[in-house]
This record gives C-alpha cells, sequence and structure tokens, in this order.
C-alpha cells in the first residue's frame, strides 16, 4: 500500500513529533499509542503522548509500563514540551475526540491518521482508516514493520494490550485470524501475556466488586426472567467509594445470566439525569426501547438519557421492554 | 514422530472404537473426545464416547452440539452400544481417573493415550503424553491432520473449545504462540469463536451470579485488605438454588480484589464438613496454611477439609493466614 511508504517518509523527515489518541481512552488508544511512542523514540525521534484527560483506573499500569526507562521526557503528557512538526492519531476517528488539542495537532506540518472506526470524513493529510481491523494495535504493527523498528519487549506488550482489548480478548465477533497470528508473532519478543490479562481482567477494586454485588441484590427480574434492570444511585457510589466509570461493567454483570434476553442498567448521574444502558443477546430489539425513550444505538446495545427520578425511570424502563418482549 | 504413525496405523486397522476421558469433566476433555470422534465417524468408524459423570452445566451445550447431525448413535454414551477393539483416553493421565469404565478399556485389543498431564507410568499401549501441550486439544489436533481427515466447522469448534478453556481464553501462563496459530488455523473451518465464548465465559446461572454476589457480601476483608474469606453454607445454597459445581468460580471472585494476597473460600459439604481454597497472588506461602490445617497443595493454591463448624473453620483459617502475612 503506497500510503505507509508516504507516511513512514513523512516520520522519517520529522525530528519531533506528538501523539494523540481519544479521550475516554481504552486498551486499543493507550497501546496503539504507546507502541508508537517507543517505536519513534528507537528511531531517534523526540515524541511524547499529549493526553487530555485521565487514564482510566484499569489502564494505570500501562502508565508505569512506559514511563519506565531512562528516557528524560515521560511518554505521556499534558502539556507539549517542545513544538513537533509532525502530528499522528492513533484509534481516533473525529477531530472532537482529540478536542482540547486540536490547536496543537493543527499546528503541526503534517498530521496523520491511523484508525479503525468508521470516520465520516479525514482530518488528516495522510490518513490509513481500515474498519475491518479488529484494534488499531494491528495497524500500528504494521507501521511499525514498515519502519522496520524491531519489535522488542515493550512495543509487544503495548500492541499485545491494544489487540487483546479491543477483541475483548479474543471472544469478540471483531477478533480475526490475523490477531491470533500477531499475537503468535508478539509472543516471539517474551511478552508476559499471563501478567498483562491478570492486570486487565482480574485485577478489580473492592469497590468495583462491591457494585457488581450490589446490582445482583438490587436487580429486578421479570417475564419470567427473560428481563433484568438494575441501577446505582450517586449515593450508593459515594458509600461503596466507587467512581463513576467503575459503572461501566454493570451491564454485563446482567448480561451475563442465562436466561437473560433484554437487560438495562440505570446509573444516577452528579446532575441528576439517569443514564440508561440497554442490551440484548436475543432476537428482541433494544434500538426501539431506547427511541421510546428519547435515546438511540444499535439493535443489540442502545442507550440514552432520562430526565426523570430513578423510580419513574425504572418503571419506564421495565415496562417498556415488556413490551419489546411481547412482540 | 513415529509414535503417530503406530497410532494412525491402529486407528486405521480398528472398525470399532470407544473414546474415555478424565472424570469431573471439563472443556478440554470434551473437547478433544469430541472432536476424534468427529474425525473417526468422518474415517467411517463406528465410535462414541462413554462417561461415567455428567458433563458439567456450564459445557452442557458441548453435548447438543455434538449430537446434532444425523448419526444413528449419540456422541456420549454411558453404555456400550457394541463391543470395541480399540480404547483411546484422552486428556486423561490416569486409570483411576476413567476408573468405572477400566473393564471395557482393559477388554480392548488396543489401548492409546493422548494426554498432556504428568503422568507416573503409562496405561496405554501407544502413548503421546506431552506435558508442554497447553491443551489435550493441540495433540488431537495433530492426530487429525495425521489421520488427514479435513477440519470441518464442528471438530474445529470442538478444538477451540479444548484450547480455549485449558488456557483460561489464552490468559494463562501455560498459552503458546502454537495455541493462537492453531486458533488461526481453526478460523478457516468458520468456527463462531464469539458464540462459544459466550456460551463459556458469558452464560452463567441466575444462582450461580447471587451466589458470587454473596461471597462479597459475606466476604471478611482483613489485614488492611491483604486478605479476604468468605463461605457459604448448604443452606444458603439450597436457598440460592444452587449445586455444588457452582461453588468452582468463588475463590476466583475473591481472587481479583486488587489488595488482596491472600484469599480463603470455605464451603460446607453435605456431610457437614467444611472444603478449604486457598490462593496465593503475592510472595506467601498458602501451603503452609494448608498443612497446618491438615491439607496439602501448591504454594499458589492449597486446599484441605476441616472437621469443624463453619465458625470454627472461619476462626482458624483468619488465624493462620494473619500469621503467614505476618511473617
Amino acid at each position: 500500500m503506497n500510503k505507509w511508504k508516504e507516511i513512514t517518509e513523512q516520520i522519517k523527515a520529522k525530528s519531533d513529533i506528538v501523539i494523540m489518541t481519544h479521550t475516554n481512552m481504552d486498551g486499543d488508544a493507550i497501546g496503539s499509542a504507546s507502541a508508537l511512542c517507543h517505536a519513534l523514540r528507537y528511531l531517534g525521534k523526540r515524541c511524547v503522548i499529549l493526553l487530555e484527560d485521565d487514564i482510566p483506573y484499569y489502564l494505570k499500569f500501562m502508565h508505569d509500563h512506559s514511563n519506565g526507562g531512562s528516557d528524560a521526557l515521560p511518554f505521556f503528557v499534558y502539556e507539549m514540551p517542545y513544538t513537533p512538526q509532525l502530528a499522528i492519531a492513533v484509534d481516533c476517528g473525529d477531530e472532537y475526540r482529540i478536542e482540547k488539542r486540536l490547536d496543537i495537532y493543527r499546528s503541526c506540518d503534517t498530521t496523520i491518521c491511523l484508525d479503525h472506526h468508521m470516520q465520516k470524513g479525514g482530518f488528516a493529510d495522510l490518513s490509513v482508516v481500515d474498519p475491518k481491523a479488529s484494534a488499531t494495535g494491528l495497524l500500528v504493527y504494521q507501521l511499525i514493520n514498515e519502519l522496520k523498528v524491531p519489535i522488542d519487549k515493550e512495543i509487544a506488550e503495548d500492541l499485545f494490550v491494544a489487540i487483546m482489548t479491543d477483541t475483548g480478548c479474543f471472544r469478540y465477533s471483531n477478533t480475526t485470524a490475523e490477531c491470533h497470528l500477531v499475537a503468535a508473532e508478539l509472543y516471539k519478543a517474551g511478552i508476559e501475556f499471563d501478567k498483562l490479562g491478570t492486570l486487565i481482567y482480574d485485577t478489580v477494586p473492592l469497590s468495583q466488586m462491591k457494585l457488581e454485588s450490589l446490582i445482583i441484590q438490587w436487580m429486578d427480574l421479570f417475564e419470567d426472567g427473560r428481563a433484568a434492570v438494575s441501577y446505582v444511585t450517586q449515593e450508593k457510589l459515594r458509600e461503596l467509594g466507587a467512581t463513576y466509570d467503575m459503572t461501566g461493567s454493570c451491564i454485563d454483570v446482567l448480561r451475563k445470566i442465562d436466561t437473560v434476553e433484554i437487560c438495562a442498567f440505570l446509573k444516577e448521574s452528579e446532575d441528576g439525569s439517569i443514564k440508561l444502558s440497554l442490551r440484548s443477546k436475543g432476537k428482541s430489539d433494544v434500538l426501539g426501547i431506547a427511541q421510546k425513550l428519547g435515546g438511540g444505538g444499535h439493535p443489540k446495545a442502545s442507550g440514552g438519557t432520562l430526565h426523570v427520578p430513578i423510580e419513574e425511570a425504572l418503571s419506564l424502563v421495565k415496562k417498556a421492554i415488556s413490551e419489546e418482549l411481547a412482540r
């Protein structure tokens, strides 16, 4: 692909580079950015990853991981320590996901984008956008190979985290044979895949464990077990010491129950509004339910925001689910 | 390897075959047996898998899966419908794990064993025992290739389940690059890896979800969060409608808590004795704790049986854990 040649030429021509990734970072975002930063520093470039929001709690170890070593500059920064000539956006499909960094992004001579999201319109001089790629980590893997940078243990672990997290540990339907082939290649660098798996999937804060336990206690199972609804209030989150990002796993707890076809999780936001998540495991369409309640999404995963008290929201959601299951 | 040639020759020479696997079956046992049964039937052999205990609840779908099709004989049987000439033991390192089937096993003209456990002494005429193999499924994969049987979707899904479950979804330290390379090969047969992952990891009976929720409610976290102990009684299991095999996941729930170094789970058996499981995530040695209480195991995973009331058992275990953490 000629695009790769243009991109590697631009990288070779520039000495001061900045990497950016989308806000509300996940493992693919951090892993892809970090692997690329490692590779560019190997080539002698000055390079940092500029952030505008926090690394989520379950990926904090990636920060330690990538700040190790004797480099004078940290990998992750909130302010640019130099003026970059080249900006590379990874795993980012939209300018608004690097909103507070746009000035710096636009000030660069050249911009590059590597991404696997569906993009409405490009926002870089040179883009490789492949919605069929399971993870942006796979595109970064290809770029690093094009740059002829050897894949050491640190780069390999970053890329492994990117691929593992975006495929749900090789379980989501977006997983491809390529993910497994690249994983096998990354093993050659001596990655501690078991340690990474434990850190990402089997290391949970006590407050999150308590939250997940509470979700089951407060759950309302109805329609002969075909539907499950649960919720959490701001007061309870504070009592448990749980942060808002820990609520992300709650809908999956409900979804696991074998008899459940539709599940909903409601969380009270700080402003009192109710964030609704809906999932369907069967033939049911939860997009219709979300739309009825002013939300949107996909047939199997949808959501919305309700501006009523939590009790009323629960009652509205239950009614809409029962109607969908009766269809 | 010459052993493979001898094994394929024996298989080709025999028409009526029985496959056996270890009691207390797991995904590698069932997946390996089922894949091999498919392959042998493809070669025109009469073949069944003889069982002596139940398929565990989370693998019941493998039973449906492999009994599909138009074969007159089911895959899994509890009594032999014919007299076999050849017995093949898969994922079984010891005669005592096919104890109730030993007469039939020994009555065969030839016996073969494919296994990845450390074996004390062989118990088959022809054995391939490779403790370095991540799963017996990898050995069955090789045998099927040696037999030149094409790997169709059903065989591929059975082998995928075998490899996925024995490596903890490619996360345990026994995972190898080979597991990923074989997975990539199995994708070519169009396996529904996402459906299999959901069935095995994300389909949990309500009673088990309630049990896991309870474990956190009843948990005693002590030594500044470094130790966690929880338990379940027979009365509570009955109230939740949970079966004894559902308690298997409870120790892992405790183990996930980020601050926990040592955890213990106690379950009351029907005879009133207390089954103890112990795990260490850090440097602590839980073998010493188990030995103090009359049990055994390994430094990171141990257990035992206590013949005292549950309250007394909890107190004994907590004391022993505190002593270990104070060392």
